[in-house]
């Protein structure tokens, strides 16, 4: 028995079988065709599932999970991802379902990519055996999922865990998404990038001024590129305690290429942490990396496939599907 | 068969039983020896549960739910509400336990009181069938409770849905609670009074500068009184679109003494949200007034202990209790 998965991303789209211990046996990737049409695009999801097919387990194939970049809607089966503009309410689940070699009957079910990570997380990661949990990635935006009473709480769109885009700061810059004070606004690697250049910090001659340069420049004392990560890890600190406050957390784990930045953002996170997760039920609740780098979205896919499916050794995700 | 309640309030002790409908079928109250010890508070419990025990339907008692004024820790069974010094890490489960006249065997189950409230309000009130519920109480503080997938959502320790201390201004004003920006800060009952005032804002000859003379001036279009709640219908709106964004949720109920302004709470509160759940996911979801007003909290207790005792018709609550 394997569990098949999909991961569609703004540069690559990928698929693996995983099988029932989170390990991929196969794995197969096209280039994201970002700018074509949406047919185009969709070519490039049956050529994975081509390859997937000539694998010797695909028989064995017992569940699909997708996971995709958002926007998604997870009772209509659609994708919007922002960066992959030839899909707009694309019914994925419906195209995949009736590609010809996937098996007649067989449901996929669509999470979107931070809820995957956080099935993944859950399953072989840092969050695996535990309860409740929030997964982060901090990359070029901020997402999240939830675990809740030992479940994937997807919500009811699948949209829930939506950290990025709550605002910390009611009075505060605004965002792309339209509400002000997001904690995406300060956190993401543009974020970062931005509030240092904002502050008079230029990269290396030759460099371009992302998060990663702005990190280096931390990690040698720049002051500006410190002030830049500990923004970041204040509203990453404000979004988290309000989480634990509301749902009650054991851990949170953090990943994304901006957690990559290792003490630069998790030391301020930490002691920011402190000032905001105040009442007895909040305080120390860890703040881990992630588990998993690779393929998280393609695990964490496969995961909640195989529990939509009720193969439970998959954590005990659930996630909305479309009635009947 | 009756559920039992108390419900353990700053200036009243409360106890009652309840219907499978939800129902009282019968009441009784003391008030709350606030100033006293821990055994004079206690003794006020006993008379209440004696008063309940001379009932003809006491023999019929399936179980006990005991709402109380926070901090609780559900899982140790203990009780530390603020307005109640004599109360720091009170063990109230075991002392009703032991009570003569509470049948032996039976496990009080205790819930914080807007938990309780939260539970009340799903069962018989405005969040009655739904999935996926914010109940908040607005008043002197702001506390609420959430209801997720069909269940009330306790959290770990039972403090889940703590919405009146999470920042939604990360650099805002010191909250007592020790961090910054409390959503409590805006928008309770206290706040609104102290913004208006210090915005130069009066009350009438002989009037108590209290929330609801504050509404009355808003009501008489006073700007300094109408700035007051937009501030907390602001804040409210940044909190509750933080929630949603964070679990998704079918409805917000508020009650509390606030929530009785109506539209000068409910007006800016609705303008404002538009403001902050701006993702498609998070956008129209209803704010409606609570449907019970008195006697929330006995309801909630004994919908909780019901539920916890597996007796299904009082909503499907699941709340932390201690591991025997």
């Amino acid at each position: 028995m394997v569990y098949g998965a999909l991961d569609i991303g703004g540069t690559k789209i990928a698929g693996a079988l995983v099988d029932a211990d989170g390990r991929l046996v196969a794995r197969a990737q096209r280039a994201t065709p970002a700018r074509d049409s949406a047919n185009v695009l969709m070519g490039a999801v049956s050529a994975v599932l081509d390859d997937l097919s000539r694998h010797a387990q695909w028989p064995a194939l017992s569940c699909l999970g997708i996971a995709s970049a958002g926007p998604v809607d997870t009772v209509a089966g659609t994708v919007s991802p922002v960066n992959i503009p030839g899909w707009r309410g694309y019914p994925l689940v419906e195209k995949v379902r009736s590609h010809p070699r996937v098996p007649v009957g067989m449901r996929p079910v669509l999470v979107g990519d931070a809820v995957a990570m956080t099935a993944a997380e859950h399953w072989t990661g840092a969050a695996r055996g535990v309860d409740n949990a929030l997964c982060m990635v901090v990359s070029t935006g901020v997402g999240g999922g939830l675990i809740l009473n030992g479940s994937l709480h997807a919500g009811i769109s699948g949209n829930a865990g939506h950290i990025g885009h709550i605002s910390v700061d009611m009075n505060g810059p605004l965002c792309p998404c339209g509400a002000r004070g997001c904690v995406e606004g300060f956190a993401s690697g543009t974020a970062i990038a931005a509030h240092a250049l904002a502050s008079g910090w230029t990269p290396p001659p030759g460099e371009a001024p992302t998060a990663a340069a702005v990190e280096a420049a931390a990690r040698g004392g720049d002051e500006r590129a410190l002030a830049a990560y500990d923004r970041a890890g204040r509203a990453l600190a404000a979004g988290i305690a309000a989480t634990i406050a509301l749902v009650e957390l054991d851990v949170v784990v953090i990943g994304g290429g901006v957690a990559q930045a290792g003490e630069t953002l998790f030391g301020p996170l930490r002691r920011r942490i402190d000032e905001y997760a105040v009442l007895d039920f909040t305080r120390n609740v860890p703040i881990v990396p992630a588990g998993l780098a690779l393929d998280a979205g393609l695990i964490g896919a496969a995961a909640a496939g195989a529990a939509e499916a009720g193969l439970s050794r998959a954590g005990r995700a659930r996630v909305p599907v479309p009635r009947p």
